[in-house]
């Protein structure tokens, strides 16, 4: 049995990618007169990752990268008004609806009936406890947890501050890069449940994949998955034997 | 005696407010052309307090200020290399070195041998962070809580979390609005510590100022407050009386 069933929270309960998708097409669009789609593409990407150790992950270092790339790529002739228009853009994303995945509510719910749930997601503050107060579904999660990063050091000092144990803790998400290896890497177990893009930057070369974990292509599968996992892991405690009490 | 001493960090434990004077001052030089000090001040305070509701309180949102207030006060004619100088600034913001405020390292030193410390901070996850980790302080606070915004509320879902008795917490911060009131709100201690300045934000208009915490000059002034709180605070106890066990 588990004692913690954690979620990741973009992509894997709510839809996240597609606000940065369609933010990016418009972006892409307001610099035609300088730019081709991939190249704005790449070099806004290239921004990004320069940004995340000063500015993090999050819709305002989004919105920083958005405003050097326009910079960069008009060569500075970007109308002061478009400049105004990107910082209106990340205005807008953190207003965008929360629009939970099909499956996710019924899903959570039976879950809360019998485990303790919990949400770990990287991002700002300010806008992840947003999405979840708008989500409607905090109350069912007994913990919330807004990371800068997830790595196995992240989970580990977690796992250290709520008492958890590793081997009887599940952490279902989208990302290979971020839900699933830091997690396998400190003893826990973990349910990959793709989104339908992956943003670069999450992505995961098969090199690197050790596999291990448990993948399902829909989150109505995981109260079953849940469920068998649970009866897998109280035999293969008990072959393991037990150390005597002292 | 307290459980928990906590302690504010920007201009508690170390400078924060001269990063963000001396990066206004650059500021508004640069908009010399098209505005005079105070309006530029003005407006970008008006910018900031426009942007808490989207970005919150950091340097990210006040970057994205400063190109707002940028933008507007030149009529859009603000050079490009301009813009991307704001952006900088807000890159030398985070990479600022963290200069502890004059007796705050054997203070904390000091009361960490006999108390449990706990920082809790206000802003942007990954700076607060990074911050910590620079001080070198780190390992004398059991707990490190970064929140978004400090109110009566965010206290209390903090207390409720760390199972805290707020009669037996007390904050210390240089901020009226953020350390001080909502704690005594809930019914916690509160030690008033001024910074030589106030970000006008923070400051609290004489007449919403009910009194009832305590005020020190310098946080050297601080363990023998603690001290003679404890001793009051055993009389006053047993003046009340104690439940009989059930």
């Amino acid at each position: 049995m588990f004692d913690i069933i954690a979620f990741d929270a973009d992509d894997t309960l709510w839809h996240t990618e597609i606000m940065f998708i369609e933010t990016q097409a418009r972006f892409r669009q307001m610099l035609v007169p300088w730019a081709d789609a991939a190249t704005v593409d790449q070099t806004l990407y290239q921004a990004e990752l320069k940004g995340f150790a000063d500015f993090g992950y999050g819709i305002k270092g989004f919105a920083l990268a958005m405003v050097e790339t326009a910079l960069a790529l008009s060569g500075g002739q970007i109308a002061a008004r478009d400049i105004q228009r990107i910082i209106d853009f990340a205005r807008e994303m953190r207003r965008w609806p929360v629009d939970l995945l099909d499956g996710v509510q019924p899903v959570v719910a039976r879950l809360a009936q019998t485990h303790k749930l919990m949400i770990i997601t990287k991002g700002e503050l300010i806008d992840q406890e947003s999405k979840i107060a708008r989500s409607g579904l905090a109350d069912y999660f007994s913990r919330i947890e807004v990371v800068s990063d997830k790595t196995p050091e992240t989970y580990a000092a977690l796992f250290d501050r709520h008492g958890i144990d590793a081997a009887r803790f599940v952490m279902i998400g989208n990302s290979l890069r971020s839900d699933i290896l830091p997690v396998l890497a400190i003893g826990g177990e973990a349910v990959f449940v793709p989104y339908r893009t992956t943003w670069a930057h999450e992505r995961v070369a098969d090199e690197h994949n050790p596999g291990g974990y448990h993948e399902i292509e829909h989150i109505a599968q995981l109260p079953a998955l849940i469920e068998e996992l649970s009866r897998e892991q109280a035999p293969r405690r008990k072959r393991g034997g037990r150390t005597a009490p002292a």
